[in-house]
């Protein structure tokens, strides 16, 4: 599958590490804002082997018609920031490609924007692009449906310097009508990312929890959620609807 | 809902103690091989007020006809032996009692009788009959399902004295294609019970958890399946069966 | 060693049952301030084997003085409550009978009190009187002493009824000056007691955790240090006392 | 304090990362066996801004007395393989340089040099020289010496394509008088390494658990030695000789 990566920071570069070396797909190039590194290869920077063209290209004054028709992909990856939808949506969708965006947070003019697009083409957006957390979040709420009673609340852990709430954390409560002071948030040392739904029930408790090693894990959920696109027809997509075929195969 | 007991152990007495004090459950009797208690209340035996009659009934020599006429119920709960079910089960059938079966082990012939029961009233047969452990089972074979390559290891904890690996660990190993050396076994101090399923992923962990903390999770699995169990044409039900609802729902 | 017990609640209750099948201590009365049980014997009320005698005695018009003429015990353990200490401290200390109180809070009064006491006989204090959570702060404050820059945090999960910030993280907390803030609470289901301390270090987490299972915790808690004080001579003791004869074996 | 390091391969690097980022240390040469990266800076091929010299010396026919006669240094660490040792040892010693050795396993003759090094320098050799670790490693016979009879088990976990059973656990099973078998070992996806170690009481459970981030811990570990043994005098230290002063001062 022919990729092209928007956003080279520290996500952007996990993700294009892990989809460099995965064989059924391509990196053909990245789009980012920051000047630095145009024109050399992902692989080169990254010091990865591999023979995706990867070619790193800057956002500024970029003509993205062009760019997509000289460059052709299947699929578009976002992990920029929340105005990069403006800059390559339109001539994306208008082309039929697949956009894929794990931005955290969009305005109500982006999800608008997303809506539009996903007219004329399949459109995913995720804000944790996880296998993980997307799980969590679903077999949690499932939990809580089966027992709608119980007692429910969060720890997120991160290291110190990370500010604010954990979003992952905040769209759990959300998910599961937990008030945001049962979210417990705990800021130690380089602790990465370690989430827990605790299920206090009467007699026994039950703990989901998600442990993040490093950032490489969106570029595997984004692979996922790549895959799992491959049959789709055009539309708005999130992260539980991919899970959903797998329930109707585990209900039968 | 009148309900009436098979077993009076460690677990029938915990299962009872729920019982008596659930509104919508009367407990009516207890039928239990050991002659002590005989003719007691279980509420009086376990020092909880509670209206219902729970009148302990020596197993020896009884007719359980006479009993289901005299007493009747409209499910029967068993915390007993796998014997218990050839002393009760033909006859709460024909009278089309439900049947609700915990026992940990039944070989064949038991196997065999409960399907033969099951053509004339609802059975419902599950080793554990606590709603955390069987929706860890179910949460973990659909996470298996969505990533079929993960790696997947269990770790149960138990007092020390307890022997042979846990039953719960082994239906879970089973459940999962988890060989038997993956299974790491704790024997120490009081710890009740604590089952981790650890789902090993290249860039993230998940864990779920489950922690027992007394045997009285044991009645308010009871208790679920009862009430889930009442709209149920007869047939032979497992704590599966219960759960696929709430997915359908869930999807939904 | 002859034992007394002031208070029988769920607490004493529990420390009763230890002592009483412990075959080094004696149960020789029960003094409680309410008027039920007395008379009886404890191992009957409880229902556990013991020769002990354990007779429960009603706090009410009670001549301390003539009980301990009459029921002569080694130590005394105090589980009731702040007011305990001046029903029978001055008449225990005279007799140079130990005293092992495991009182929660105590104002200035009962303080100054205990100093007095000392001065004629051995008097402990603990708070909370488990050797795991002492354990669990003094291993803590030796942490933060070898990394005094390491970032700290507390989780304190109890059942959601409990009231309040657990007195056992509020004096962890001051021990190792962790902000309040930085004391995370969780009230969910039954959770029995579970106390985590967060080391967060900028490449490695250290937790150390203790878990309650039942308020029979505290009675060999008791035990410990009963045995503990058996050579110490008159003076006032807290935990942190006992813990060091094994830190200089620890050293040699 | 200058320093050299022995071994460049992925934790002499991330040892020496985090030597170039302390101002307190300067990292002056690197000795390897590998012949590649000869004369690069550590700094220029780890990507990290820093004035230290950092050279990348290879080790084939190389003059260790000459080495350090033109490069002096205060301290050696050492993170190559068992034989390193006598490549450095005699020449490093016998100018007084401090030699730290973080070797993970060393055979009699090795052991033997150290001995003799140590008349006439400071030699220190851990295995592990993380600071977590090795306070685990404290902790936990400190708490077993408070309580001589209390079950114990170990739990470690890594990534799924790591060899043989950690030698952490088996070093701390040794130190506790865990059985082999009581080292469970779990083997999952990429989870850097976990230790648990688990105290088993008859109604509390404490559990003490480390968990890696990142190999950097080694260099954090590295300085805290260093930094530790600045005012010895000669001899042969390891881990706990280090800690013993930090457990003096914690007594008073």
């Amino acid at each position: 599958m022919k990729t092209a990566l928007i956003g080279f920071g520290r996500a952007g570069k996990a993700v294009a590490s892990v989809i460099l070396t995965n064989p059924d797909f391509k990196l053909e190039w990245i789009l980012r804002k920051r000047p630095s590194l145009t024109g050399r290869s992902a692989s080169e920077v990254l010091g990865i082997e591999s023979d995706d063209p990867g070619k790193v290209i800057s956002a500024s004054g970029v003509d993205m018609e062009k760019i997509l028709d000289e460059n052709p992909v299947d699929v578009i990856i976002d992990f920029s920031s929340e105005e990069g939808i403006h800059r390559y949506g339109k001539a994306a969708a208008s082309k039929g490609i697949r956009i894929i965006s794990a931005i955290s947070h969009y305005g109500d003019s982006e999800k608008s924007l997303l809506r539009e697009l996903s007219k004329e083409t399949v459109v995913f957006w995720s804000p944790n692009i996880t296998l993980g957390i997307n799980y969590l979040m679903f077999a949690s709420r499932f939990l809580q449906k089966i027992a709608p009673w119980v007692d429910i609340e969060i720890i997120e852990q991160h290291f110190k310097t990370k500010d604010g709430i954990s979003g992952t954390a905040v769209k759990l409560a959300e998910a599961l009508d937990v008030k945001p002071a049962d979210i417990n948030v705990v800021r130690a040392g380089g602790i990465v990312g370690k989430h827990e739904v605790i299920f206090g029930f009467p007699y026994q408790t039950v703990r989901l929890i998600h442990e993040s090693i490093s950032r490489e894990a969106f570029g595997n959920g984004a692979i996922f959620v790549a895959q799992n696109l491959r049959d789709k027809p055009k539309g708005l997509y999130n992260f539980e609807d991919l899970l959903h075929p797998y329930f109707n195969d585990h209900l039968n």
